[in-house]
């Protein structure tokens, strides 16, 4: 039976990222070695490399002064490098889940940090509005999509300060102005690529300002300067990025990405909307996510969740369990996932209204 | 024609580890999901995780106390990681080769270093021997294997200080006594798996004993405490790795391996030493490396090295050409290169000796 996969992370890829990739782990680009098995230095994976580079620099139309990096460590390790290259007395940051507030923990081993506000107060069911940004602050950070609770800023905030952004959930999932960040960063494992690569798109005047010693890994002037060559790069797991940004490419760049997952997302919260065994953990429609979408069992039918869950499952779908904090379940509709498994899901949903 | 690769990393792995791979890029573990698009908390890549770090354990006899760990970032954002966890207040660095030397330099950001001993009056050439250790260094940190010059410590030092070791090139070539140890670590691509996936083998007991504030990722304690799995991993690495630990045991164990690296080493710089045509950069035996072994063309043949590289290339060895700072050539002899490649190396040496 064919598998809809909703896993919120690691998740789905394309059908043409996961073919080539096993197809080069067997023979990569003819060389009759596997992907795993050929020097970074080799012309082979060196054109890789700056492909994914160039293509990272065109879907998302990157402008003069930006550069992309690939690195390994994951975004959990951004959580201090932007700090270590940034922050120089006062950084900003925006509290709206347990990403968001792990990244602030970080920074304060840096300077002065200022929580500008937080939605914990409702377990992060919400985006804050209308919170003010210290004039001083060296950035402000936010984590634009919030992965476990199914909360996403859908714009470009500009609120006169510079901003530094997790968007590992959210990348390439719509159009960006790049202008508006010093630092937007992302583990690749939902939107572009399995996990163990991470990529950074840097403003270079925003480098170089702090007085403090960074260690050599955590200075983003090492992979700027080295292309992402500094120290031998997670290989596949940038042989599979650049899978994904020609998937990207092919389909017609973020621009087509967000109209199609606007197109999902709205057939799955008009499910959960009109269902009334269902309801969205996010109400605020400017505030839900269209990469996570979150819902759990109306307040009467609590005890009919694992009868849902089982149904689902007999239909396919696999990586619906909600995290733990949050609960219920989580359908997560990253830009590889098509149109026909959201279908699947929400035909599951109305015949189990229709038994029930 | 069959493809002989003595790169030096990334580098040659298991027939079985890259047909499991490649197999498991299609269908994980009959989860009909690649390994790429599955959660890193499923219960099929958690049993992954888990035996691939019992099997370290058992492959090197890990004494009570220790604890592996699978971590991104590479060998490199070890450099600093040992320091931030371990040095007080003075470290013994040997400086042995150009990574030495890159481990070194972090080291100088948290503390006092002291350079036992260098062997770059030489080009890295050999190991240096009889220097003395500081009696009050927190630790000794030495890289046992110098890929780019074809240096290796092939014991245990037992210099009564405490060890730290970068084995990126030969960790599970031979058996190590752990217990002399602090921390072991390894970019896993020369041994283990693709690159993206770092292995280390931590003493618990040697770390809490810093007063600086050491940030999240960068703190062994975290990934010790949440099994690797703080953040996601790199789930496909992993995954190649545990294929690898397998094979591994399948042939006999890190004694083994030892046994036959002895043995390909020595068919190759025996053609070496009784070839008139090439001489080995590492004159010491005690000092030349198991894993890649550095040879140029003798003084009144230099001419020639094109004419070799196309003959041993015209043989279907790849990944032979040297580092830019040797020259000549590079035979990596890892764990998975089979005796049959260093044949057809051996024979091309004799072809050659015999046109000329």
């Amino acid at each position: 039976m064919k598998k809809h996969n909703f896993y919120a992370g690691p998740s789905i890829l394309p059908e043409y990222t996961i073919k080539n990739t096993a197809e080069a782990v067997m023979n990569f680009a003819g060389t009759g070695l596997s992907v795993m098995e050929i020097s970074h230095r080799s012309k082979e994976f060196v054109a890789v490399m700056d492909e994914a580079i160039s293509l990272v620099n065109e879907l998302l139309d990157l402008p003069a002064g930006y550069k992309v990096i690939f690195v390994g460590g994951g975004a959990s390790t951004q959580f201090c490098m932007a700090p270590f290259n940034l922050l120089k007395t006062k950084a900003a940051y925006l509290n709206t889940g347990a990403w968001a507030s792990k990244a602030q923990k970080e920074a304060k081993l840096f300077g002065e940090v200022v929580e500008v506000a937080s939605s914990k107060d409702k377990n992060y069911t919400y985006i804050p509005k209308n919170f003010e940004v210290p004039a001083d602050a060296d950035y402000l950070h936010i984590t634009s999509n919030n992965t476990i609770y199914g909360t996403e800023i859908k714009t470009d905030l500009d609120l006169g300060v510079r901003l530094v952004a997790d968007m590992s959930s959210d990348i390439f999932s719509r159009p960006i102005d790049v202008s508006k960040y010093d630092i937007i960063y992302a583990g690749a494992q939902k939107n572009l690529a399995p996990s163990g690569v991470t990529i950074a798109i840097v403003n270079e005047n925003a480098l170089g300002q702090v007085e403090r010693a960074i260690p050599t890994m955590l200075d983003y002037r090492t992979h700027i300067e080295k292309e992402s060559m500094f120290n031998t790069p997670p290989v596949l797991p940038v042989f599979a990025a650049l899978q994904t940004l020609q998937w990207l490419k092919a389909q017609g760049g973020v621009a087509e990405m967000q109209k199609k997952n606007i197109e999902k997302a709205s057939l799955l919260y008009d499910e959960i909307d009109s269902n009334k065994f269902f309801k969205a953990t996010v109400e605020a429609e400017e505030d839900r996510s269209l990469m996570n979408i979150c819902f759990v069992m109306n307040d009467e039918y609590t005890e009919l969740e694992k009868d849902f869950m089982e149904l689902a499952t007999s239909k396919g779908c696999v990586g619906i369990k909600g995290h733990r904090s949050v609960g219920g379940f989580r359908a997560s509709t990253y830009n590889a996932l098509p149109k026909e498994s959201v279908e699947v899901l929400v035909a599951a949903m109305k015949e189990f209204a229709a038994k029930h």
